[in-house]
């Protein structure tokens, strides 16, 4: 064993205590990662480090955050609460004093302070690589990386600095090429890099966030998405060596919401409100949408609909509650006290698709030009919020208490790595 | 190891294959065992042998069916089917060609096969022993008492036939007096004729389902019903010393649904409708009603409307989805799609209460007086579905992955103790 030698000490993160590593920590977000690809890959064979890590660590299958997207899941993973205390509940929300949709993948409107904020201040080294940049500088929140901390996109992995991004070369330094936004390398850059970093400075908690362009465009059974995780479990293999405590998790699932035709199944509810209530009355806000739906056509299976003030929420409800496709239309305060999600960034209505739907807003206002004859396969509702939860070392018996009485959440990730592993 | 050793046999039940026991399996129903019971006493050591199953074997949190309720909840267990297969997914629903309520709790609605009565079928021993006599029916649907099998109620352990039990004289037999139906030794009494039945004959699978008399009237918190779970533990410690696989499940939680004053927070559902519809256009169908409601007044978290032509499912969900306390007001396919139960029995209208609120019909239909003070305490929704899924031995690594991958449901116990364990 080749544990870190440290005085014990307690770091406190949003009112969660957290031991200090017992050795390196490894969080993996697999993005888009639904439990349906490891289900068919465990039964193949195909991916033999991750189902070491089941037999011999723990595993089991965690309730992602609603909406099931990136950006909430992910900030629900880095803060260690739901979305209700970190408020970042999806890429957009609408402000009614000016009716403009404002952005929340950025640090600014994130609440309380990251776990690994907390435990560089603290004196641990950390590390946080993402695929996309949007998510870098959220997840990078409170992060000084002039302290030796790294934090960078493999988006960005040709502009880094030592300022920004506390290293620099990235591109030179691990002798792999910049991958495309499209591609299954952006994803895998980021674990390269993470080991890189394993290997020449052991950090004490690394967070590598990868990106669903492989999910959203390839189904469990096609050879694609099949390499993909062969690439991913070689790298896990590759960590779990480094003598650490290898997390795995995902953000989100993935539905294919495709009729047999082919062509997705869409509610385009702003289309359908304004011809129920008029042009403007109402507002729907996609929070999925972010710079790259080429994959999605910013079609995800959850909305929000806000009123100018004309129509109530009730009757909203009962005009899309009929439609077909719609799982649930919800009120603000049902939808976060269902979803555990934050009030002042709510919506006046709340509306989930069924697993094989998605809802846009306009039709004229979604480019589906990049499906390219695929399948649409998206996330965003109650269908797409399981995720796998999985640890390459066993549970102590404090943690296997709590996973007996209590329901296992995405979110308690760090939590269980950290505090929760022999 | 004293594993009974027969030729290898797969008994097909449901389509789902089971291996031979290796050892006698025992499956726990705890009625009403909420995770917050588990929680409290796991964290103040009251339970050791509890908590010895979760650190030697396996431990999770389930979803249980939807509703809530005893009958379906026992029905999926013993079946390995989801509601929507089996059809009990209540006590009562409504015949729309008579418009008469049609009890659900005998075997005759129930559809497929039981894993008992297939196992005995092909050979097996098998005990079921519950705590109320009209679950007992409904589990020993197709099984032949007649050729060694065990079939009883607590309730009426002083009535026993070997033509309709498979056992007599079981007062004397067991020495122990008759419990009252509203004890907490009409759980006991069960776990002990369990007991002394795989003393004296080793069975290879015992179905042993309690009831939640405790739990709907104590809390976590209270004496009396720590004292309950002592004893269970205890039960739990000496069943699992005869070298069994021993399976601890619920059929559902139980939520505190009064308010700081100690008065029930009730939704008289039948009284608002009659109110906005009239008399007679839509019928309310409590399906958590049995003959023994002292300690919830027949007030669940769930409830069934069905109209009688002139009102609209849509209209009745307008009209209650706004009313303070209700959860979710579905229609009847979103329903059966949501929480996989069956179309055939579902009503127009489906309502889930809030976790702090239950439902009612009219007021004057419910006899609260039974509460005698107490909080009441109830359950049907969807926040008392999460249920304690325990295994006293370690799953072998094809259920470990499949728990890594497969959301966990209370209906595959049987399937997780019987195949899954090493």
């Amino acid at each position: 064993m080749n544990a870190t030698h440290r005085p014990p000490v307690t770091v406190t993160v949003n009112e969660t205590s957290y031991r200090w590593p017992l050795r390196p920590v490894v969080v993996v977000c697999i993005d888009g990662g639904d439990p349906r690809y490891l289900r068919r890959y465990l039964a193949e064979g195909a991916v033999p480090h991750i189902a070491h890590f089941i037999s011999q660590g723990f595993a089991g299958v965690a309730e992602g955050s609603m909406p099931s997207f990136t950006c909430p899941n992910n900030m629900s993973m880095i803060t260690g609460t739901p979305t209700s205390k970190h408020g970042i509940s999806g890429n957009f929300y609408l402000d009614t004093a000016t009716w403009q949709p404002v952005v929340m993948t950025g640090p600014e409107l994130l609440r309380g302070d990251t776990v690994i904020a907390r435990f560089a201040a603290a004196g641990a080294k950390v590390v946080s690589i993402t695929a996309k940049d949007k998510l870098r500088r959220q997840l990078a929140k409170g992060l000084d990386v002039s302290q030796g901390h790294v934090s960078f996109s493999s988006e960005f992995a040709d502009k880094c600095t030592m300022a920004e991004n506390g290293i620099e070369n990235v591109i030179e330094w691990l002798g792999m090429g910049k991958p495309g936004m499209y591609s299954m390398e952006l994803s895998l850059f980021v674990l390269e890099a993470g080991l890189k970093l394993l290997r020449e400075r052991r950090p004490d908690l690394l967070f590598l966030s990868l990106t669903d362009f492989v999910q959203h465009k390839w189904a469990p059974e096609e050879a694609d998405a099949r390499r993909f995780y062969e690439r991913l479990d070689d790298l896990f293999g590759r960590l779990a060596a480094e003598d650490i405590t290898l997390a795995l998790t995902a953000d989100h699932g993935m539905s294919d919401k495709s009729n047999a035709a082919g062509e997705p199944n869409v509610i385009w509810l702003q289309d359908v409100l304004d011809a129920r209530f008029g042009k403007d009355q109402t507002i729907v806000i996609c929070p999925i949408t972010d710079a790259f739906v080429a994959h999605h056509g910013a079609l995800g299976g959850f909305v929000r609909v806000w009123s100018r003030g004309k129509v109530t929420a009730r009757q909203i409800i009962e005009h899309i509650g009929g439609v077909d496709g719609i799982e649930l239309a919800l009120d603000k305060a049902t939808a976060c006290r269902m979803f555990d999600m934050p009030m002042d960034r709510e919506a006046d209505v709340a509306v989930v698709a069924r697993e094989d739907t998605c809802i846009g807003a306009s039709a004229k206002d979604h480019d589906l030009s990049g499906l390219k004859g695929h399948r649409l396969r998206t996330h965003g509702g109650v269908s797409e919020a399981k995720v796998p939860f999985i640890l390459s070392r066993p549970l102590n018996d404090a943690y296997k208490a709590k996973a007996a009485s209590t329901p296992l959440k995405s979110w308690q990730i760090f939590d269980y790595a950290i505090n929760g592993t022999v």
